[in-house]
C-alpha cells in the first residue's frame, strides 16, 4: 500500500501570473507530464471556432443559458472578456475532485477571488513572476516594431496583475522554465499528501494497527 | 532572481512515525541530501558518551540549570525519557529561522504538539506510516527470539503513536525509502516556496514593476 492506492480528493490548482512570466507554456507543460490533472473546460458564450470540439475546448452556450447559470449559481467563478462571457461549471470540477482527479486553472486574480469564496480548503494557488524588469519587458515587447507607448501599457498591466501576488497562497520567480515546472510540480505533489485530501487515510490505518 | 536568492525565514520541519516506520533512516538521507536544513540540537541532562561532542550532539546540562531554562520559558519542547530530560532551546531555532536556515525534528506526537502551541506558522509536520500490519509486525520484531508478548508490547507502543496521525499537515505511507523521501523533499521545497515564508519577495517585487 502507498500514498497513490489511498483515496483522496483532487484539488484545484490556480496558476496566475502577469502575461510574459511563462504561465501558458508552464500549464501546457504541467498537463504533459503529470496525467493525475487536466485542465478546466469552461464554458462560454462566444462561438465556437474551426477545430474546436463542444465539452473539449469549451462548453458553447448561449446568452440566455449563461445568465441562467448565473442565477441558479452553477458557476465557481466568471467573467466577461471583450463582450464574451467565460464561466467555471461547479458540477464538472466537483465530479473530478470527488473522483481524486486535479483540476488546472489558469486564471487571473479576480477569477481566483471567486474561487476562494466558493471553494476555499480544495484550492492550491500559484502567482508566477519573471525574473527582472529588463527580462519582463523583453518579453511584453513580443514585436521589434511595437512602439514604446503600446510596450509601457502592456507593462501597466502586467503591474496591476502583479499587486495581487499577496493573495496566493505560493509565490515562484519564473528564472528557468524547467526549474520553475519542477516548482510547480513539487507543490502539487505535498499537497496531495495533506492530510485533509487523502480521504482513505482512516481506512488504511484501521487496517495497520 | 530566482526564489532561492530572495530572503526567506526558515521552517521548522517535524517527522514523526511509530518505531518500525523508517523515520530515523529517511532523517538522516534527507540531512545527507539536502544542504538548507539541519537537525536540531537538543540540550539534555544525560551524561556526555564517549565520542559525543557538546553542542553538536548535544547541549549537555545540568539538572538545575535544565529547570531553570524551563521556568524562563527557554525551551520550545522537553520531556524526560528513562529519568534524564531533554529539551529543544528556542533562541537556537529561532537563529536559524531568521537566517532562513530550517531545522528537522524527530519527535513524537507529545513534542509535535508542544512545539504546536509555540510556533504554529513556522511548523510543517509529517507522519509516517508504515505500508502493512504484516510489514510493521515484521519491522518491530528486530531480533528471531523476540517473544510474541514483547512484540506485542512493541506493536501495542506503535499503535498508539499512529493513532496520533490526525494532527499532522502531511501523511506519507513508506512503501520504498527513495519514494518516501522524495516526497518529504517535494513538501520541504513546497513549503519554502509559501508566499508567507518568502520575506525578501516584497522587496523583490517593488523592483520588478
Amino acid at each position: 500500500m502507498s500514498n497513490e492506492n489511498i483515496a483522496r480528493r483532487g484539488l484545484m490548482l490556480v496558476l496566475s501570473s502577469p502575461s510574459g512570466a511563462g504561465k501558458t507554456t508552464l500549464s501546457r507543460r504541467l498537463l504533459d507530464s503529470d496525467g493525475k490533472i487536466s485542465l478546466s473546460v469552461s464554458a462560454t458564450t462566444r462561438p465556437m471556432r474551426p477545430g474546436e470540439v463542444h465539452g473539449r475546448d469549451y462548453h458553447f452556450i448561449g446568452q440566455e443559458e449563461f445568465a441562467a447559470w448565473i442565477a441558479d449559481g452553477r458557476f465557481l467563478e466568471h467573467a466577461s472578456v471583450f463582450g464574451n462571457r467565460y464561466g467555471t461549471p461547479r458540477a464538472l470540477v466537483e465530479a473530478s475532485l470527488n473522483d481524486g482527479r486535479d483540476v488546472l486553472f489558469d486564471i487571473d486574480w479576480q477569477g481566483t477571488q471567486q474561487l476562494k469564496e466558493k471553494a476555499r480548503d480544495d484550492l492550491v494557488s500559484i502567482f508566477i513572476l519573471p525574473p527582472s524588469h529588463e527580462e519582463l519587458e523583453r518579453r511584453l515587447r513580443a514585436r521589434a516594431q511595437d512602439s514604446d507607448d503600446v510596450v509601457a501599457g502592456r507593462m501597466a498591466k502586467a503591474a496591476d496583475e502583479i499587486s495581487h501576488w499577496p493573495e496566493y497562497d505560493y509565490v515562484i520567480v519564473n528564472t528557468s522554465l524547467d526549474k520553475a515546472l519542477a516548482d510547480i510540480q513539487a507543490i502539487l505533489n505535498a499537497e496531495r499528501l495533506r492530510r485533509t485530501r487523502q480521504t482513505g487515510i482512516s481506512e488504511f490505518v484501521s487496517r495497520l494497527v
